[in-house]
């Protein structure tokens, strides 16, 4: 596959957290593999959009006929880090009609009355559909390790029935993408000041996002042992320096295409026979 | 509220099925209000889209301070007559965050075991959420009455169940807009054909698409039986010329920024004390 247009290599490629992956060595503030700057970037994301469009669409059109081939994009990060963006500016050029996104809040009572997968495998992509999860089953063992929800061992049995669930899910047909964004905290620190500069953002606000922020570091440690126990060969993680929200951008479309592009999609033949439909078409009347 | 650029009068106060309105009489191939050509057609709808996604978003912050309002588009149309292009072109200007799209098909067996209704109520919009129904619940009235699947005293009870359904959702603060393509049965023809003539559309096409389409008439007596009963003045149908698709597109972008625009949406202020957290970010460490 050829690189996009102002790629020097594939941010796939440079952004996989494999064997030894270090979280603490990682740049937030850079754009790997690529060489342009801001307004480049903003370009590519445009002239990608319908690339990624057209690729969702083949996954939709063959599973009308058949294809149990399915995307799931898994988003986790820090507040401020940009998911709302990701969702907005990559899957937002995607018909809606193919999107199935999930929002994972704190769970509810009922929720919480069951495993913590519970509410997850529900939310799953049917095939055709391009899933994404707005926060995830991460998050139970991201937030609760960090405010010790969860003792060490309940930890390691989460960790494995995630990767069993996403075997699962891989077996089944669903190409899963796992991207953390990774957002400095002198970076979120200037993005919740400018939301309570501008009275548009206001409402994104929230005075929790101050006290979560004191966790930092324990986060950063939650996050190194979920790819540390989780980014498997099936169900890879993503590591996206989320400083310059335009290069995150860029960076998770071109993975996702890559995905997307590995599937080897085809436009549907059609299950009818096409000369005598055509012959019927001519004869139709009312 | 002043025309969009290009509009000589408002879509939504041509379109509108009230009283004494006849489908028959309506044209297909026009561009009601708006004095402009496709190319301008495009440039208005590409205009406008940030003044949706930019209402959408108020709808959505209000949510999150207890706002309770929401919208529900609701489209109906004949095979190719443009839904699609509508949930992709209009739809898809909105954060996909704040969607909240079904598309109805042909009831399951557990869905046809119970009341028409039943799998509706679940799919309505939460507050801040912008629902669409690519079908609806419309289909009970039509299909089933154009192929006898329901006889008239049950298409009545139908008729008022779905008025006090659609009287509920508004007293709970949904804004119900109804929206009808009108395509001709010749244009229809051409689309199908297209479909036919590019290996990107063969999937696209359904044998089925031909047998429906020979009860053109029928349906059209089903969409009128539809407007005498259900456009009501909390719920009104509008009914747009769809042969011509830039217009479709751009006339129910309109339509849905008027009803975005009546509920006189605010960016929320924020509940907690803004002075007070400006100082706590200055003192911000990790």
């Amino acid at each position: 596959m050829s690189l996009p247009i102002g790629f020097t290599e594939h941010p796939a490629d440079l952004l996989t957290a494999g064997p030894g992956f270090s979280l603490a060595e990682q740049p937030t503030n850079a754009a790997p593999g690529f060489s342009g700057k801001k307004a480049d970037g903003a370009d590519t994301l445009a002239a990608r959009a319908p690339v990624i469009a057209q690729l969702q669409e083949q996954l939709f059109a063959e599973s009308r006929f058949g294809g149990k081939k399915s995307v799931l994009l898994i988003l986790q990060a820090m507040d401020t880090a940009g998911k709302g963006g990701i969702v907005g500016h990559v899957v937002g050029a995607v018909d809606p009609q193919g999107v199935k996104l999930t929002t994972f809040k704190a769970p509810t009572d009922e929720e919480k009355a069951h495993d913590f997968l519970w509410r997850v495998r529900p939310a799953a992509p049917t095939p055709g559909m391009f899933g994404v999860f707005d926060r995830s089953h991460y998050e139970d063992v991201l937030i609760h390790r960090v405010h010790g929800w969860a003792d060490a061992g309940e930890l390691e049995r989460r960790y494995e029935a995630i990767n069993e669930f996403e075997a699962e899910l891989v077996a089944a047909g669903t190409t899963i993408v796992k991207v953390m964004l990774n957002v400095s905290p002198e970076e979120q620190l200037q993005r919740l000041a400018a939301r309570l500069e501008d009275p548009t953002k206001y409402w994104k606000y929230s005075p929790t996002d101050l006290d979560e922020r004191k966790f930092w570091p324990e986060y950063m440690e939650a996050y190194q042992r979920v790819f540390d126990k989780t980014s498997t060969g099936h169900a890879p993680w993503y590591v996206v320096p989320a400083d310059k929200k335009w290069y995150a951008r860029m960076a998770v479309q071109e993975i996702l295409i890559k995905a997307l592009g590995g599937l080897n999609l085809q436009w549907p033949a059609g299950n009818y026979d096409l000369a005598k439909e055509r012959a019927r078409l001519k004869d139709a009347v009312i």
